[in-house]
């Protein structure tokens, strides 16, 4: 265990960094704080790179055992490097996990395919959801939110370092999917088939366009069927992140053996 | 067409106290911006107080004909009275709807009761959903946050201006529902039958809990069934926004007659 009392202080700098993108693609790692999110990082302890505790907390059951990764701060410390108010004396820099393409690819389950999602507390959202229902995994277009930013990472609760998220996937990525049986299918408002009345079985990708402009032309061409999900007719849209909990919910009810969900 | 330049000038002066709750039920007003929610508002003009235009904007055809409710302002005056950084031209001020707690009761339907939500995305995320899907109405117990709380308002997209909302509905009032023959349902990651296959037609109230600390027990013990939405184990719970629509929208799917949604 070590104390660390100065702002100067290596670690800290480097906690301070991976809030820039720049720093997190660069290192590989990325920081979560809260004790929720924390505790979640411990069950998985090769992701750990340090974990910082607050004065007083130290002696925790569940930090003990990590004696050499764990750096005791007082809390107006813990406080600078922290993205909220209140990081609960918790926080850590974890290791980023990289999932294989290739890997992808050969498997099978249901998928999300996000095209441009912009917002943090969505995307976040989406990554919690997909974790609770099973999803496989999440696929991003680039121009997506980067699901390490600090607000990303909050609002998974945990599911980050869960779920695997494959970033900046591309037309030739998106070609390969195609050609080895991976079935497409995107909401519209417009669609004729209720998303319950669709079969979610099979080697699935849910494609769910940005909160501005919906999936882009060429993913739309690409989908084998389109869903409704039918709202009040005066209502514009749904929430991104509740349009996908809603038919990601539909295909593990579809798919229970699966998932051993229950 | 008022044009306004100074920041002394008594509207600019409402619009900025109405960022506090104590004005807004003095008042009975609120503030809204951005063009999809100005746009909402204008389609139940009975609910207009003042409209809000960035100079500019003022020739747009949804605005010309509220003539003498329309003020003119220069961007860094309405950016000024904005709670974001971009309200896209378009703000105003509109009259809170009361509604009658005693037409609740009379009504059917299947409504929502909120046990202390404490965070204002998750309130405009479940009004949103909630509007999209018929339901009838939020019941929101004390210590809720407003539904008039800028971020709620701007997250709803609109739903504030439809959807029925009752605060601070106390212990007496949950009575009289329970003696009006309404049946309330919560969500309990231990109960045994899964939402989907509960009965969610009839006069029925779902009860979910805050973040934190979820429904309290005096709610819990009136519940007539507990529903679970089975998710991975290894998750801790769903985001409450989350879990509302995943209901809602079976409760809408049971109800497809009821709500004309198709």
């Amino acid at each position: 265990m070590k104390f660390i009392t100065s702002k100067d202080n290596a670690t800290i700098r480097l906690a301070q960094k991976l809030k820039m993108k720049k720093y997190r693609d660069r290192e590989g790692l990325f920081f979560i704080e809260g004790r929720r999110s924390v505790e979640e990082l411990v069950m998985s302890p090769e992701h750990i790179h340090t974990l910082f505790v607050q004065e007083g907390y130290e002696e925790q059951d569940f930090i003990r055992s990590f004696g050499d990764q764990v750096c005791v701060l007082n809390e107006q410390l813990l406080n600078s490097i922290a993205d909220t108010q209140n990081p609960q004396g918790f926080a850590a820099i974890a290791h980023q996990k990289k999932y294989d393409f290739q890997d992808m690819l050969d498997s099978s389950g249901f998928w999300v395919l996000l095209d441009r999602i912009a917002d943090p507390g969505n995307l976040g959202s989406i990554i919690r959801s997909c974790w609770a229902f099973g999803v496989g995994g999440l696929l991003l277009t680039p121009q997506s939110v980067d699901p390490y930013n600090p607000k990303v990472v909050r609002s998974s609760m945990g599911g980050v370092l869960h779920l695997p998220i494959i970033s900046e996937v591309d037309d030739e990525q998106v070609q390969s999917l195609q050609n080895h049986n991976w079935r497409f299918l995107c909401t519209d408002m417009q669609a004729m088939t209720p998303y319950y009345e669709a079969d979610l079985t099979g080697k699935t990708i849910l494609v769910l366009g940005s909160e501005a402009e919906g999936v882009s032309n060429k993913l739309k061409k690409i989908c084998w069927n389109s869903l409704k999900i039918p709202i009040n007719p005066q209502v514009d849209s749904l929430n991104v992140a509740v349009a996908c909990a809603i038919i990601v919910a539909e295909a593990a009810r579809q798919r229970k053996g699966e998932y051993r969900l229950l």
